[in-house]
């Protein structure tokens, strides 16, 4: 059974006992509603590490949509046996008074990968992701990091300010996990009707479509972005938010296709908001 | 003999090594020009921890004024020669290239503190020091970590930060040092000619004069502060940036005198920029 720790003086303590006995610790950042994707987190640190933290805190200062943070699924019971299932040694889950006790005023700001795509249209979004992360890597101070490659752009954050700021994490990429019909896992998933569901395989079938459009040569942003758009364009009750062909590391869009590339979009179904990304290998 | 160590992964491997002997690590972040101010913070931190690293680092990002930091005082040998005769175990002294090997695009930022004062004259100073030691925690990791009080404002916007961001370092305040005059030491007096020396020491005395007033029963700010001014007043080579009552821990102008304030000022002697401060207790 994975232990249950709610405040930052117990969870410094405990840690402190396990890093004494020289275990490794890995470390999954968690806004709970736990699913597959983040069992695929868990499984990744338990294959790296000694030792694996689990935090489940849905965090207030990353959501710039009130409606949003609100709704956000919590049952930490469920995540708590979910956690145990994967062999997790502590689950953090503080409350919001525990991480922030007066009105946050001190962020972290990463620059440049914070720009366009999420960045754009959820301001101050990725300023409290990455200060939130930096709090709870204070906190945990693990070996290693694991970050879902569903989230593109905030691993792309993250490992920037990792850099920037010299922090002693080790950050782990961990592949996508997809329902069979390709739609990527998350929390957001339960939010979608019946119908909402069958059109959000759309989103990774439009990726798939500008993957597919680089692997048969082209090479033209507007061509490979157009074979994407064109899938979503079938259904109109899916708004696109955006569809970016960007560099894979700094996230900034590019003009050609010589780097590693990512093609990222972000799409609404109702209310629901959606994200997912394929990365490519560069090409000539 | 003080070791002296330049790059980072050298200094992470040195210090994991003393870690694991169980010793507790004591860190003093300078810029150089080390004097007897730098002298009592390497004193108190070796009476407070088993090892002490003190870092000499002229910070580029916290210089808003190119001059000020290419004038900036810099001599390694002398810096290690006095380290050393305080029992310095470690002086860590990278290059630029070192703690920015690409242009610096991730900042820490403490909001509230770090308005007014030197804040509203350095736009951008307090951005660069929170980076920086940020920076330097994570590359040092220490258990305690020596600031001066003459850098009030600094010491406050640090305290801030390590509370705001959980980071795991214990903050220690060190009394000013100052010449029998009363001129708090700085790297800067050394750019004073002999007459701006002089007139310098009406620095400190101004403060001592709004204390002075304060402890005679002085409680209307606008009076405290004449008190302090009226001094600064009387050399004409003198130019006043700010003369301030502030609160104490959060360095914002107060209204009245029930809390722990700090007098704190910036004069001009020519080209040379000279701060200092004196708190007080609560009065009532």
């Amino acid at each position: 059974m994975a232990e249950l720790i709610t405040d930052i003086a117990s969870l410094r303590s405990r840690l402190s006992g396990v890093r004494k006995t020289g275990a490794t610790i890995g470390f999954v950042p968690t806004m709970g509603a736990l699913h597959a994707g983040h069992g695929a987190l868990m499984d990744a640190a338990q294959l790296g590490c000694d030792f694996v933290v689990v935090s489940v805190f849905v965090n207030p200062i990353q959501f710039n949509n009130k409606e949003d943070f609100e709704k956000y699924a919590r049952n930490l019971q469920t995540d708590l046996d979910f956690s145990s299932t994967h062999h997790v040694g502590v689950v953090f889950a503080p409350s919001q008074e525990e991480m922030y006790p007066a009105e946050q005023d001190t962020f972290v700001e990463v620059l440049k990968v914070s720009k366009g795509l999420c960045g754009e249209f959820r301001p101050g979004h990725f300023r409290g992701v990455a200060t939130a992360v930096a709090k709870l890597f204070n906190i945990v101070q693990p070996d290693l990091a694991y970050f879902g490659e569903k989230d593109a752009q905030q691993l792309a954050v993250i490992r920037r300010m990792v850099q920037s700021l010299n922090i002693p994490v080790g950050i782990v990429p961990v592949p996508t996990v997809r329902e069979p019909d390709g739609l990527a896992l998350s929390s957001r998933n339960q939010r979608l009707t019946q119908e909402q569901r069958v059109h959000a395989r759309l989103l990774f079938q439009a990726l798939d479509a500008a993957r597919i459009s680089v692997m048969t040569g082209s090479r033209r942003i507007s061509e490979i972005r157009g074979a994407g758009l064109k899938v979503l364009a079938g259904e109109p009750r899916i708004s696109v938010e955006y569809f970016e062909i960007v560099d894979a590391e700094n996230m900034q869009a590019v003009t050609d296709m010589s780097g590693r590339i990512c093609i990222a979009a972000a799409i609404w179904l109702g209310s629901v908001r959606l994200i997912d990304n394929l990365s490519l290998p560069p090409r000539s």
